[in-house]
């Protein structure tokens, strides 16, 4: 996921897409309205699909609920449904969330001003999930009784527990992997995003964080001459030189590299947001481990440099760091602005005591300006609150909510059991959505116990869904 | 709930409002698209309090989600919830459907074209009441952990399982009276409906279903001469004298006559459609006693028309009978049909023989093509399926669908029970939604039981909700 302020963006990691079958569809027709009448136009919506392992005779479905970005990159990064297809003889399914991707309701237009984009929301993107799922049971030979399984991660997974909370009569059950559905207003505090981050740099490397949240006054210092604004350009590499207006957004780089970092701090080599080494925080650590009673700024931001590098050179191919983006691809940034701007109202803060970024207060009224300009609405801070039932979950079922332990995600995700078949998993070791990636020979047996827990609670639910299905 | 074909209107009956304390308030501001950002325009909802009986110290409320009219006609016609607030210490709400009564979008603008109408769903009604729940609950000193219950009859009890169903963390239960909320589509056997309004004249007094089936081809005999057209005009005391082109709406009007006696076959006299006898079908049916085998058809249709004067004119007051409505008042007619053009797409049919009506299939191209012309929109006739589950309910929790064995609208109810808390009450001597009406010296003790039952329910629901109550 995304967060609001800035561009984090997706590319390709490696492609299981390239060893086994996999169809690509332009779904049967959905309509862009689902819920009025007056536009009655419909767009067709992607999907992938994979029977490699499918038992035709009822095997379940595992759909992954796409979420703000190309669904292929999704699929390349959900490793866990392509590891256990076959103990599941499960179809796999990945769909495109619409406005993303090549599912565009109105193709090149889709984008193009408040009236086009009025279609991108949650419910709408829920009401695609059902009615294609309805769609495959009803064409797909076999399918008509197979169980199905919502998954997702991130956006995805608020998606997939949202779906079995309104369509509980489509989907058996939903994983919902580092979702963070209570990341809303007055839910939780807005702070705790960033103390995770913090807590990430605190527990990788001795005075970690401390150098960081000492950074931000050194950047100060330092580009206060014209010299020294120069000399940061350069120890950074930067593709653009620094001016004195560029400073909010140096920093916001800077802080946006960080949390990057703490999402993608996997026990292995990954490319998720960037090409990145094993536990990247430890490595990007050992540059700011300095005494901060002694360090300089110039040693500080030498340090600080070095870290940025770990993250957007670490293949050593990037000749200059672009301050204009903190992760590559071309998915995502508009559309998920515009839900920020609209339903997904994500308050984070920061107060520079308890984590390691400048104070900033969340400020709904500027945000709220800020969207206006951009596409001419404004968010409703209580309406998610309102459709998902905020903290008052109990009454549903069938719903895995898995939290990774150093993911900053974790702060708005549900990490105690509500009930038991509304439940939640923590992976203290893991970051963002690790659950859904493939196996890895350094996966923390904790992720292990996480997968073998979650295909434990798929398998219920199938048994559950045989036994209550319809006749007919 | 009318019918898609015809207008069944309504008027007030007795009014509770004139003897206990009634607020009649115009919500808080209601977004006008619950579900899309660019129209971003407010109207006021009106809803009706009552709190005589109400315990400020968390008692619950008790929200009847309104229908396809004006909201003072459903609170009249409730008396149930008058009945059961002092045992309950329970705050009585009364909701208005938008579109309805004085609850307009667009004030008078609201139906001048699909572009106005467009706001005009089920889930955008069932968004007004989860916002207006949370704002009474956020407002009303002593609210705040109210439990509120959801109860509706007819397209109002479809909405109150519908918002249970939806909105769990708003309402802790549902008493959805005669909700035909199968009424869809591949649900349930089209010809039901029409079969139940049979059955209930073939119990009401011997011959009567047997006259009525063969009534209509009397009709066809006796007007295929001027003569005939005109001795029919007068037999019927028509106020506008029949033409040829007329008989088709006649016939239409005279079946809908007979499905209104049936929808309101109490047990004591009462004003829900029209002022009527109590057992109305029996006072009807002892003018169709004939025997069939030697009636002519003048005899036949004189008994026809001495029983539509029985439901025209019972008071006597009525000068000329006019057959272009069915029933008095100024509701909700065009809305529902809209309705029906859109999402509430309930497929009706008559074969003549399990029936007393003239054989009709459901022809859902051609009702799609008069949708069109009238409203330029057309039905999905398989969304209410996707949206509200199907038959695949179980899901759910805490709702309870009572029926009247009397009801054509039984045809689409929930008869069986689904689980423990999703659970179905016939009342076999009920028609529809009896048990919503006040208390009544004639009621049959099935209804005295079915009243226990629900507010059994109610209690039990109360408590758990404030078990699982949320602390803070």
């Amino acid at each position: 996921m995304e967060r609001k302020p800035q561009n984090t963006q997706h590319r390709y990691s490696h492609a299981p897409t390239d060893i086994v079958t996999m169809t690509d569809r332009q779904g049967g027709n959905q309509r862009i309205d689902h819920f009025g009448f007056l536009e009655d136009g419909t767009f067709k919506q992607r999907y992938l699909v994979n029977n490699e392992h499918w038992d035709q005779k009822g095997g379940p479905i595992l759909f992954y609920t796409g979420n703000e970005g190309d669904i292929t990159w999704f699929c390349n990064n959900t490793g866990f449904m392509w590891d256990v297809a076959e103990e599941l003889g499960a179809m796999l399914v990945f769909a495109e969330h619409r406005y993303y991707g090549e599912s565009l309701p109105f193709g090149q237009d889709s984008y193009s001003d408040a009236k086009h984009l009025n279609y991108l929301t949650s419910e709408q993107a829920l009401a695609d999930f059902s009615v294609l799922i309805r769609e495959l049971k009803r064409t797909v030979l076999g399918a008509q009784k197979s169980p199905v399984i919502a998954i997702g991660g991130s956006y995805g997974g608020m998606l997939s527990a949202w779906l079995r909370m309104k369509y509980p009569n489509v989907v058996v059950g939903a994983l919902a992997a580092s979702a963070p559905i209570w990341q809303f207003p007055d839910m939780v505090p807005c702070g705790d995003f960033y103390k995770i981050v913090t807590q990430d740099f605190a527990r990788s490397g001795l005075n970690c964080d401390v150098n960081i949240r000492r950074s931000w006054k050194a950047i100060d210092n330092i580009t206060a001459t014209d010299d020294g604004l120069q000399w940061l350009s350069g120890e950074f590499s930067l593709c653009s030189p620094l001016k004195k207006t560029d400073l909010d957004g140096f920093k916001a780089w800077l802080q946006e590299t960080w949390v990057n970092l703490a999402m993608v701090d996997y026990p292995y080599e990954a490319n998720f947001l960037q090409p990145l080494p094993r536990w990247p925080i430890q490595v990007v650590c050992k540059h700011l481990g300095f005494d901060p009673s002694v360090v300089s700024d110039y040693q500080l931001l030498g340090g600080i440099s070095e870290a940025a590098r770990v993250y957007y050179n670490y293949t050593g191919n990037c000749p200059c760091l672009n301050t204009s983006s903190t992760a590559t691809g071309n998915l995502g940034f508009i559309g998920w602005y515009y839900q920020a701007c609209t339903e997904m109202v994500m308050p984070l803060c920061t107060d520079g005591i308890q984590d390691m970024f400048e104070p900033q207060d969340w400020n709904f009224q500027a945000f709220s300006d800020e969207c206006h300009s951009l596409f001419g609405v404004r968010p409703r801070a209580d309406w998610a609150d309102t459709v998902y039932g905020g903290l008052d979950i109990a009454s549903h079922s069938n719903i895995i909510f898995s939290n990774g332990g150093l993911d900053p995600w974790s702060s708005g995700g549900v990490t105690r059991n509500i009930s038991d078949s509304v439940v939640a998993i923590v992976i203290p070791d893991g970051a963002h959505h690790l659950d859904l990636r493939y196996n890895n020979e350094y996966d923390p047996h904790t992720v292990l116990s996480a997968r073998v827990l979650e295909v434990k609670y798929f398998k219920l639910w199938i048994t559950q869904a045989r036994k209550l299905q319809i006749p007919g």
